[in-house]
């Protein structure tokens, strides 16, 4: 449970202060403010159940992304629709790269599907290239593709991608493609699978208000997927109030925000151009295009419980497969936060 | 998805207006002003992910019932935590009261479980009596009891669901005593299970904060169970966020709340009294012990369109297995709301 970011409360439970969070990728903006004034406006109704079927919700979804709205299925965060594709395919064999979010092999675990990693070369960055198409044998029934990935942050070419759906579809294997962190990079309309989106494409994409509008705390991910009996059948495939009325109170308020997303991506634009550099001069390379940075040290995992002397925590990312000890993960927040971090890294690497 | 009660939206999409809500049961008091106001203060913090241990909340509740906080799990709303015992225990066989809550079967019928239905008899007003521990037979592997049950209202004796344990400690099933209602009845201290938490008991109690704190918009539901390698396993069939900031937020503030369960249980006891005088005046006799009324007429299930002209809901329990058309239950909700449903039900009954 505790094998990601952002363990707050734990931190608290042993300082006994909140610290300075970089292991959770965020928007460092906070709620937008027409979404602080929606949860407001809605507490007085909470007695009701949350709608089923997120009608509202999912109709400024569908308007918002041009299309029908019975291809859009909202969930409890992104990560319960991943638990729900992997129950209701129940694929036998997935294909995924290492790195990636953990997550997938999870989810798919509980199905007892058997797991085929595709390892990435760290002297590319991870990057996932053309010798993933290969990988995908025709005993693979569903492949999971996080773009830009998590944790390294590069963006796949959509060419990629493409050729990957291509393969997909020609040995009946459903691709999805979670774009959670795809607002964050500077290009997304050039990137984004929603050009493949159409009947018979074995396409689920994923998509996150969480990260993209700060609001991890309440919970909120949705699909696109031009299959609306495989819609319905992952809707089923958990309890009918999985999306709080806040939830879908706080999406429906955050599509109608304006200049939000743009100065968002312009921060992080700024600020992550600013922490490569600032990183590269204390020798450390970092590499990401979305609103995390990822670095590996010489220093056997010991840069976590430094930064956390200091009152910050980054993202240990020994654990994900591919990756060992000496590997981080840290979000790109506010200019005087991420200058708190410098400093505080400054320190940690002189400790010996 | 919309075979339960509570489709608001689905009326407003077609009336326009907002109805009178009988056909979900939550508290008609609404959200403790304590939850109110923690709900406003937990606003700002939701950028950051819900604690995936709920470590404040459970330690809360933990202190609440008397026990550790390891055999405390908290979910989704009350529906979670079914569906992840469902997959969890992966029952073959199962044992159902007929007529009870329905996301018992259909969780189960998602992990392929066969499911023995127990018939109660509708001249003894759909009571749970000790047939049905007769009807435990060895091939059982799990057991559910709604305490009161759903959708009639009576109380099982709390001495044959004792003896249901017992025949499930024998026979190495689990019984699942969903408890979501209790706290709205006369005595639940007299009536709970909880006296029956014990090493070695094969017992999961359900607990809910929607119904009782008036706050099913935000879904926030936990069970109780003495064995924690079973509460681990439960708390890993799901992803780690499951629970919102806010849901965690409003908990620990609705356990902190005074009096509001009282004033709660004190309004249900004379509204119920009312509700079931008002009723017979009508010719109607209606059963029912904690904040729902259940009863039947012959007019082949008309009445919920009738209430719906008159701008009302209530629910249509006709697809309950064991019940007919014509079977309906009613919330009870504030003096006022009651006296408009029984003008209301005054004028859809004269009608042909």
């Amino acid at each position: 449970m505790l094998d990601h970011g952002g363990d707050i409360q734990g931190f608290i439970d042993e300082f006994g202060y909140e610290p300075l969070d970089f292991s959770a990728n965020v928007s460092p903006l906070g709620l937008p403010d027409e979404v602080v004034k929606a949860i407001e406006g809605c507490i007085a109704g909470l007695a009701a159940y949350p709608d089923p079927l997120c009608r509202k919700l999912t109709t400024a979804l569908g308007a918002h992304h041009g299309i029908d709205p019975t291809h859009i299925l909202c969930g409890n965060g992104c990560s319960d629709l991943i638990y729900r594709i992997a129950r209701v395919l129940e694929p036998k064999r997935a294909l995924l790269a290492a790195p990636t979010f953990s997550e997938y092999a999870t989810a798919l675990s509980q199905v007892n599907c058997n797991i085929k990693h595709h390892f990435l070369a760290s002297d590319t960055g991870y990057a996932l290239d053309e010798s993933f198409i290969a990988a995908i044998t025709d005993d693979i029934d569903v492949v999971f593709i996080c773009q830009p990935n998590n944790p390294c942050g590069l963006i796949t070419p959509r060419d990629i991608i493409e050729r990957v759906l291509t393969r997909c579809n020609e040995i009946d294997a459903w691709l999805i493609v979670d774009e959670c962190f795809i607002e964050f990079i500077d290009n997304p309309t050039a990137t984004t699978m929603e050009t493949r989106f159409a009947d018979g494409e074995k396409l689920i994409i994923l998509k996150a208000f969480t990260k993209l509008y700060g609001m991890a705390g309440l919970r909120l991910g949705y699909l696109l997927c031009a299959d609306t009996t495989l819609v319905d059948r992952l809707r089923s495939a958990e309890q009918p109030w999985a999306v709080s009325t806040v939830a879908q109170t706080a999406g429906i308020a955050a599509l109608s925000s304006t200049g939000y997303v743009e100065n968002l991506r312009e921060l992080v634009q700024v600020e992550r151009a600013f922490m490569k550099e600032k990183l590269a001069q204390l020798g450390i390379r970092a590499q990401g295009e979305a609103n995390y940075l990822f670095f590996e040290l010489d220093d056997g995992g010991k840069l976590v419980c430094r930064l956390r002397q200091h009152g910050i925590l980054i993202r240990d990312c020994s654990n994900f497969p591919g990756l060992k000890a000496g590997s981080y993960r840290i979000a790109i927040l506010s200019h005087e936060k991420n200058e708190k971090l410098i400093a505080a890294l400054e320190e940690a690497l002189q400790e010996k």
